[in-house]
């Protein structure tokens, strides 16, 4: 991981899995960044989140409900204060949930609560994390890393390989038919390519990463990769990215994936 | 267009524009199905549907709000009654709306307005029917017909370029940035490929299709194709579709679209 050139990230769903092993081993890295910004629903419960929190002082807790517009203004406010002028590099938007049902058992109610959660927060969220990218992104800029990456500004949106429509045939369609979490990937990496396209004219780079088959809650025990060897690996990626990679959806091996 | 192996057609969001004309089309034809059914949600106000049933007695004009799982079920008992042991050949999920919203003016709430229309009705609608869809595929089957198409039993979801994601990019990226319609689309073409998986072992079809550019309330005037254009056009791929075009994306030319 190459995180020295970046001063600040951004972890939404930071309480388990996936999240809560990002910021660990944000924390951990030889090259942590200056503000390591978890947010999750309910931080009194985060009793792991909150163990690492005392352990590294750069761990900043910050409550967030993913799909209140009004918490997510909220922790947009607290950010800016936290980042003040040198505003945010890294935004991964993390969280997400998996409403199972198959073609029987979905419901209307099912599919947008999983397209609300995974699909349309993340560009709710980087709308209102927005000026602080920007600043992070112009700061970059005028110090001469004018290039795209972790060190001006980045959103990175953790997708799922069961997002992509074209390999969702074959074995692989037959063993997760998850309509709701499948669709609302699928919307979050149209959601992400629409965000690329309108965040690229400030410099601020925006792809989506699928983080693996990882033993986490949602990925069950059976998974092939451990949380550290997913999160490992994933933000060697994002600590890589340059603007080639921008409105990209990567493996979290790196490797290019098919929409 | 071949329709003349097909009894049934039904085409939601029938009271204007390409659903109106995929009526008009179909009842005019050579080859016309012995019955039409045209859904929309107000049939009092759908004056000119209104004027087609007139003219032609194989359209049936069904009551149905595509957002509401009682308005679906009532519409499936309708249909049920008026295809009784033949079942439904084609169902033509046309019916879909434009919540019109950049970047800055998107919010949850039109994201999810728009995802529910697009994506999660068609996905309703066809688990309503589909008892008899599976009738018309089975009594095809039974009838020597056994390859997938419109002699069987056939889903064809209206979709559009705008909800491919690899397409999304350069310069029609930068003409259409329309979140909410894009998204909806995109999660429609997932929705609609978990469904080609889930229908296929009933020899039922499932595919998307895109219309075009065309001249409607939706299109606009500056739309480079009629609606006569269009829909003359889809009615000879749809006639034409055979177990190869499962699970496909196809141009209203016939072409294959990326994902």
């Amino acid at each position: 991981m190459n995180f020295k050139n970046c001063d600040s990230v951004l972890v939404t769903g930071a309480s388990r899995g996936l999240g809560l092993q990002l910021v660990d081993t944000l924390a951990s890295g030889g090259f942590s960044p200056g503000k390591i910004i978890a947010t999750t629903r309910n931080p009194e419960s985060a009793q792991k989140l909150q163990e690492l929190a005392d352990k590294h002082p750069n761990i900043h807790i910050i409550t967030l409900d993913v799909v209140s517009q009004e918490s997510i203004e909220k922790c947009a406010e607290e950010v800016g204060q936290l980042v003040q002028e040198d505003g945010l590099n890294c935004l991964i938007n993390n969280a997400g949930i998996n409403v199972v049902a198959d073609f029987h058992s979905v419901t209307a109610e099912k599919m947008i609560e999983n397209f609300h959660t995974n699909a349309v927060a993340p560009l709710m969220i980087t709308k209102a994390l927005l000026p602080l990218l920007k600043r992070a992104a112009s700061r970059g800029e005028a110090g001469g890393s004018g290039r795209m990456g972790i060190q001006r500004a980045a959103v990175i949106n953790m997708t799922s390989l069961l997002g992509s429509v074209e390999l969702n045939w074959g074995e692989r369609a037959n063993n997760f038919k998850w309509y709701p979490y499948r669709t609302s990937k699928s919307a979050l990496n149209m959601v992400s390519r629409c965000m690329a396209v309108d965040l690229e004219p400030d410099g601020i780079l925006c792809m989506v990463i699928h983080p693996g088959w990882v033993r986490t809650d949602m990925g069950g025990s059976e998974a092939p990769l451990s949380p550290e060897e997913s999160v490992s690996s994933i933000l060697s990626v994002i600590g890589g990215l340059t603007e080639k990679d921008h409105g990209s959806f990567l493996n979290y091996t790196g490797e290019m994936l098919p929409w």
